[in-house]
């Protein structure tokens, strides 16, 4: 499958990567708003300016779109999804009805297929929220995520006078897991979930005390949250705080039996060294569904909820029921 | 849907009892080789016998085949795949190839659709290896069974003279889990992923040291694994043993990056204190995608790798996107 990338962050060099570990996937080339010529990549491959993309619908299969979902995506994912078959990582979970909508009209206005919100979140736990629920209709589901870099809480804590820098992680909260893995059923919000621990580095002759109360009562960040705060070096936030990990967990526990008196907890976890990379390994495999079931004649929008896990594979149907059935 | 179920033991009660959790569900009728008045059911649900099942084909639009691996469902769903849209939870993993040619080629004969081997291993377990290794290629993956009662070892104690009644449970080895989800990769057999621990009963006047050296040092089922024999009373067994609890753990480890930096862990795991139960509501679950796909003329045989993750569940397409996604 002939993939392209469209915008090069720290998503695009994801998928970038990730293709190499897919020996039927081949990038034909990176494109970009910026100017080509300024645009290194991590491993040669060609880059273009998207004006060039039309030229190239062709030589094509899948086209990944990484931008942000704030203002990139809803713009660029229906317009791109007239003449290619493309993949995003759209998670803005409250607008995805609107973008699917979008994004469907005009890839059947195309004739091209669609797969909106692929990743972990949404993504991988989307799918264990609807399978666990399917099996278990009497139950309770939680998503936990962390421990994990949020970039909008720590350009929150940047803001702050007297930081240089800032990473914040969030954390879920081991005594709400334990409590949820026991089947106890609490009712949770987000706040009691997770906790936010961040690391800043002070300027010199800064007030640590009134940062640190900036942080902590900072409304809708952090001031519902438990939130502890570290002051560190700048040499120690950039030997142990430049990497991005995330991760969580999606715990469903239900009932069977004639009076509910069996429980079950299915748990599904992710511990990720590098969230960026992660949701691109995933683009990756959910990109070759897509390009077998354009190839089909499938058009239109898809989620991960309408891909049959074997289009993911690279096995052939047989190899998968006699190896991994 | 109107749902059959072929078969009363342990799989044939647990979907009894899961059909109630499905509003969408409902249960025609439970079809026996024995004579239906001697079968009381759970939920007083009508009973017929096996002869009466060609004449209520039109009644029927998922039958659930609830027979043993070994000799009952080879014969039984090729058989009744010609007539009916079958679901089984086929689980001999090395003749799934065989049993799906046969089932396959019964289906199309018939018009029908099938469903051979759901439940969670295999099943939820092996739709986890499948999402696992498509999105980290280069990595390994572990599966992990228990804590759970092993049928097969529990009968083989007993078989053992001065032996009254035993229980055996299958336990993931914690230092192999630790080893594999710090992400070492290690060769694991079975007997190194596993523990096993028997409770039994011993006749009056038995010798205790010569049971527990006869089962540590029993062939294929126990000489190869760290093996620990408690001797408990008539009364504890019936107490403490009577369930049939059942789980496992599927990891994968993998890396990614420019050189293999970013290591990811993906973790299912099931804590289930009713195996059959817990079976039972998966294979529900999955004839209602096999009644979906069947109605827009879908025929032949399927596994999970086959079911688009939408036809699993009572919501919408449109419910899924905005809740679940």
């Amino acid at each position: 499958m002939r993939m392209g990338i469209y915008g090069y962050g720290n998503l695009g060099r994801g998928v970038e990567l990730a293709i190499r570990q897919n020996p039927d996937a081949e990038l034909v080339g990176i494109f970009t708003r910026r100017d080509p010529s300024t645009i290194k990549t991590l491993t040669g491959a060609a880059v273009y300016s998207r004006d060039e993309l039309e030229s190239m619908k062709d030589a094509i299969d899948v086209l990944v779109i990484c931008g942000g979902s704030a203002t990139d995506l809803p713009e660029m994912t229906p317009a791109l999804a007239k003449g290619f078959n493309v993949i995003d990582s759209f998670d803005t979970h409250a607008n995805i009805p609107v973008h699917f909508e979008k994004v469907d009209a005009a890839a059947k206005a195309g004739g091209k297929l669609a797969l909106i919100s692929a990743g972990w979140d949404p993504g991988m736990f989307s799918l264990n929220r609807l399978y666990a629920s399917s099996i278990l209709p009497e139950g309770k589901d939680y998503t936990f995520w962390g421990k994990g870099v949020s970039q909008g809480h720590s350009d929150a804590v940047r803001r702050i006078p007297g930081v240089a820098d800032a990473r914040q992680y969030t954390c879920p909260c081991e005594a709400a897991l334990d409590a949820v893995r026991a089947g106890e059923n609490p009712e949770l919000g987000t706040a009691d979930k997770h906790e936010r621990v961040c690391y800043v580095v002070a300027e010199e002759g800064a007030d640590r005390a009134r940062i640190e109360n900036e942080i902590k009562t900072m409304p809708n960040y952090f001031a519902d949250y438990r939130t502890t705060v570290h002051f560190i070096s700048a040499e120690e936030m950039k030997k142990e705080h430049s990497e991005l990990p995330h991760g969580g967990f999606v715990i469903r526990t239900g009932k069977t039996g004639m009076c509910g008196e069996h429980s079950h907890v299915i748990e599904y976890s992710l511990k990720l060294d590098s969230n960026p990379e992660f949701t691109a390994s995933a683009i990756v495999a959910f990109a070759r569904a897509i390009n077998r079931m354009a190839k089909r004649g499938n058009t239109g929008c898809r989620t991960v909820f309408d891909i049959a896990p074997a289009d993911l594979s690279p096995m052939s149907p047989e190899e998968l029921r006699a190896h991994m059935l």
